[in-house]
């Protein structure tokens, strides 16, 4: 039942998944509710609905399993949400949770069964595994881009530049069909809905609208990297005011009941905002050549149309696809103006607000309206050149939303896929290049933020730079409780009740028996808290073996049926009589756990965490005796603090609970 | 001037690297040509600059170093040798070699240096290390995927499916800028060359002309799906074919002087079954409504021209288009039929010969042939329909090329980023994914069928999957050859000449002064053949420490100065008394390498080396005691043997040499 004693040929390759499983498994979070659901928090069912999603997708798929993410309740709580947040006029968008509840769809799919319905379909038994399940997880992501946008490269390319912390061929590419599927078979409903059945030509849910290919001249380039400079400063700002509300929000609005008046506060206000611009500003055109399919009169003379409310009373998405297309002239400057920096302030309020809404459609509609604003004043001083207004407005939405979330690769992906049109490549490149590194000096990408925020151990992609001089030994926890080889049952369910780590170094009995076992023993392998409560919970204990356990078919249905919520150590009876029973850890452990010794310096441990995706290490010292414990978190408790060209090492407090 | 005790706080960073460098860092290969070279060989000067390039780029990558392969003088030979091949008019295109020749000039400038030309510029001194230089040769040939496709977004997807081990945001993002960079500056060359200076409209080298938006049905996707399937289909045999002929090659035609007849051969043949086709199919047209610029008239009447010699006396580029381009009806199935057979066995003996040239070009006009040819008998089979033969000669193209390569999510993208044309993603993509699993189902794809011929240990993406009873004991090479840690001159200079590892373990003294010191001796640091050679070239021994050493600025220029060739140990000149002289080695090994037990699995030890890029692994015992050494290529040596469904493992022969 260990990796030396296969206990059927047949099994040795789960087995070895399962008792290696130190390695790519996700970190276990307490069910205690986090500081993360403090931020987002409101809807009364499901908290971790609020938001758009992708922070806590990234996080899981990084390797940190934050509370009931990827639950069926979640996608409920969620779908209703952005309905009622879309339609109710917010500055929100549905696509971040379109991409939170593919990720959800594909980790159920994966298992099988549903706790929350309390049904095991006893399928995909197979995938009950942390890392198993991340791949689902990582596929329905990139399938939700996929079906929001109609960008099956793009959401490969989000999952990886986003999620993914392991890059593996196979995955990529098992992706890349799921995300055709998810997009062909969107494309089919859609085309079936709209009466067009096997003419595929609805791609996506968002559908900016074909583009035309605009040409572009050498001497534009410059004006497209001023276009992402801009970018780069307002996503900067977006941020920085996202951040401070967010900080705001965690030290004063706790209460849900705060949470919901905030929330209404912001609808209140967006309508207030929305309606006083329309009757202020009052952008009247003639009825003649509108864009609009339903034009209003409001407060215009009759044969006129309010344009501004053309923009206000549609989806976001549309509005989008208005700017990106209604003809030359169709907008006064002053009334893009006033509207750039209502709905800017308006969309950075709304996320992270307790509602489900996400930030590409609202930062899209901003920066397409900046860009078509600066179009209009660009023709003013070049009268004798005819500028193209889509094409400026798409660059400014590209900007916009790429100063916001600092994507590159993806994000192209995604608009070119979006808007159909691969000749607008390098303009949209170059464009986000730039508002990337604008927007980098400033600040990090939004969900980035969030992530931090939430306290959350997410490792980054490269060590701290300046943690040369940081050895295991500063950063290790010890005492470090170990377990021996042969243990006393009430001895593991005293350590269980009084230590919450989740992975126990198994040691080498001292020599004298009275001893007690705390460290500088030797290592001999390493099991992690869920497969102790397993053998707990079904009594493999050594002195039931002659009568059960030999018989007994301990194998990997064991192991995994309880998967991914094993009961607390609470939740088990254990009896006085038990308690003097012993257990055999060898055949379980994982006897040959990575290990380090204590003078390895903090950028090595980080990279053996990074690469391998460990949860925790044993550090020995040069006789191979445990003399500490590394978690992931005490990894990312060093983290660069960066500030516009200034360096420094800080210890982030993190989270107790996660 | 150990990790421990930083020279300099500056330099501390760059320490950690060099000092560390048992990761990430490329398996080095001694000059000793290889049989990698021996498959591809002819030209005199340079036989690594053979070929495609890919494959030896894509070792590279991942961690292999492939001698000479990244050299200035392998560009010039290369650059020469395509320029000839593909005038002369071999089956043969440049893609591959441009590929190469980008990873070259990366290379090159990242070092600042040439051994060539034996001129050292003194900059970018930094990157004089493998992993910074690899870095650099991941992003060159991304950059030349995108000059010679036009396609940004393709080229970094092409590092990342075909080259990258290691999926790193940072680098992911620079490569793109890079890639946008190279585009942009072929197309301000090539827009000023045609006489449009800033007018930018030439994105690539191999243009296949903008395709149209094809608006398909849901009913043609199961055509797809067939074409997909023959693709598969024809490109396995075409790999089988390339196969068997390269095996003849190392096997018989093993002088240079037979490879030169053989490429003479090759030429010949193309050249006689060109004009036989030409002049016995004599396939003639009317004039008027010709599409080729130089109609000629060779064996037809008067007022028609040939339109075998249009395909065959174009570039095998320009053919492509044609075939892509061409109105119905421009050409006879009959002709089309011949011109597959022969050119799909042409292109696979042209590969792999003694010339540089790749695959790209010749596979997709093999491809868009046979796709033309199927509309012509789809129109016939289904009359009533009108067939679009420039879509179904795309969607050939496209399922022949991924049939030999099997890539999927960068050739979708490299072939619309071509084309120019988005809306067309969705046919190819589906037709890449059938070709892929058809032709996954009978070979490997072409590059790592050649990959595998050289016997480079190349790491797969995953561990082979039976592998779970081989143990770090069976597969380490024992006895160990390490070094005490304060170690005589002459035991150094004798351990370096006898034997060929690259790093050794650096372990305590034996307790009695007399004892040899062999294996079984606690485990202190590794330090590297690289480092030894460094520390004997400037003498920096005990001796000397009072005088010198203490003064001796020993930082890490010494280490990078001779960066990439040091000397050979045999070039080294010790005298006698300086083999009776010490070097303390503890400030200059790695103190903390990875070690694993030495009951670890396989997949285990493979999960480290894959993940972490290591080349060598110290295996210790229970107490750290160093019982065994393992290499990249004692992992790589287990493969999966995979054919039609079944599977086994087997111990491949590698080549002794790299």
């Amino acid at each position: 039942m260990n990796t030396e004693e296969p206990s059927s040929a047949a099994e040795e390759n789960a087995n070895d998944a399962v008792f290696n499983s130190d390695t790519e498994q996700l970190v276990n979070t307490q069910e205690a509710s986090t500081s993360y659901s403090r931020v987002n928090k409101s809807v009364h069912f499901e908290p971790v609905a609020a938001g758009s999603g992708i922070p806590q997708v990234k996080c899981y798929l990084n390797g940190v399993k934050v509370p009931r993410v990827v639950r069926i309740k979640t996608l409920f709580v969620k779908t209703i949400g952005v309905i009622t947040a879309v339609v109710g006029g917010l500055a929100g968008g549905k696509e971040g949770p379109m991409i939170h509840s593919g990720a959800v769809v594909a980790a159920g799919i994966s298992q099988g069964k549903s706790t929350t319905f309390n049904r095991d379909f006893k399928i995909f038994d197979y995938f009950r595994e942390d890392h198993e399940k991340r791949d689902f997880v990582s596929g329905g992501a990139a399938a939700g881009v996929s079906a929001a946008f109609g960008a099956p490269i793009g959401g490969v390319l989000f999952s990886l530049e986003e999620g993914t912390s392991f890059w593996n061929q196979a995955l990529t590419w098992r992706t890349f069909f799921g995300t055709v599927v998810s997009t062909f078979t969107l494309n089919f409903a859609l085309s079936t809905y709209h009466g067009h059945p096997g003419d595929l030509s609805y791609p996506g849910l968002l559908n900016l609208g074909k583009m035309d290919p605009f040409p572009f001249q050498f001497y534009e380039l410059p004006v497209f990297m001023l276009f992402g400079a801009i970018g780069g400063l307002l996503g900067a700002l977006w941020n920085h005011i996202n951040y401070k509300l967010a900080v705001f929000r965690i030290r004063y609005i706790t209460a849900p009941w705060l949470r919901v008046v905030e929330a209404c506060l912001v609808a209140a206000a967006s309508a207030t905002i929305g309606f006083l611009m329309m009757f202020i500003l009052n952008d009247c055109r003639p009825l003649g050549e509108d864009p609009t399919k339903v034009p209003l009169q409001l407060y215009c003379a009759d044969g006129e149309y309010n344009v501004l409310a053309a923009i206000w009373f549609q989806t976001p998405e549309a509005s989008v696809r208005s700017l990106l297309h209604d003809p030359i002239g169709s907008y006064k400057p002053w009334s893009l103006f006033v509207f750039v920096i209502c709905y800017f302030l308006l969309s950075t309020w709304t996320f992270g607000l307790a509602v489900s809404s996400g930030l590409f459609i609202p930062n899209l509609l901003t920066g397409a309206a900046w860009g078509r604003l600066l179009a209009i004043v660009l023709q003013y001083i070049l009268p004798s050149n005819t500028i193209n207004p889509a094409k400026y407005a798409l660059i400014g939405a590209a900007a916009q939303l790429g100063g916001v979330v600092r994507m590159t690769i993806s994000l192209t992906v995604i608009i070119i896929e979006t808007t159909g049109q691969i000749s607008n490549a390098l303009p949209i490149i170059v464009t986000l290049v730039v508002a990337k590194w604008t927007g980098d000096f400033f600040n990090e990408g939004i969900y980035d933020i969030h992530i931090q925020l939430a306290a959350v151990p997410l490792l980054p992609w490269e060590p701290p730079p300046l943690a040369h001089n940081i050895y295991a030994s500063e950063v290790m926890s010890h005492p470090v409780t170990s377990l021996r080889i042969v243990e006393n049952v009430g001895h593991i369910v005293e350590v269980l009740k009084l230590v919450t780590y989740n992975g126990f170094p198994v040691v080498d009995p001292p020599l004298s028996d009275d001893a007690e076992v705390t460290t500088y023993k030797r290592l001999r392998g390493l099991i992690l808290r869920s497969q102790l409560i397993v053998l707990l919970q079904n009594k493999i204990y050594n002195e039931n073996a002659n009568t059960t356990w030999s018989n007994y078919k301990i194998d990997m249905c064991l192991f995994r049926d309880e998967y991914p919520r094993y009961p607390s150590i609470e939740q088990l009876e254990i009896s006085d009589w038990e308690k003097t029973c012993t257990i055999d850890l060898r055949p379980f452990m994982n006897p040959s756990p990575y290990t380090l010794p204590h003078r390895a310096s903090l950028p090595r441990l980080f990279r053996l965490f990074r690469a391998l995706g460990l949860r925790h290490l044993p550090i020995v010292n040069d006789v191979n005796e445990v003399v500490g414990m590394v978690t992931r978190k005490d990894i990312a408790r060093y983290r660069v603090w960066r500030h516009r060209g200034h360096m420094g090492m800080e210890e982030l407090q993190l989270s107790n609970e996660i």
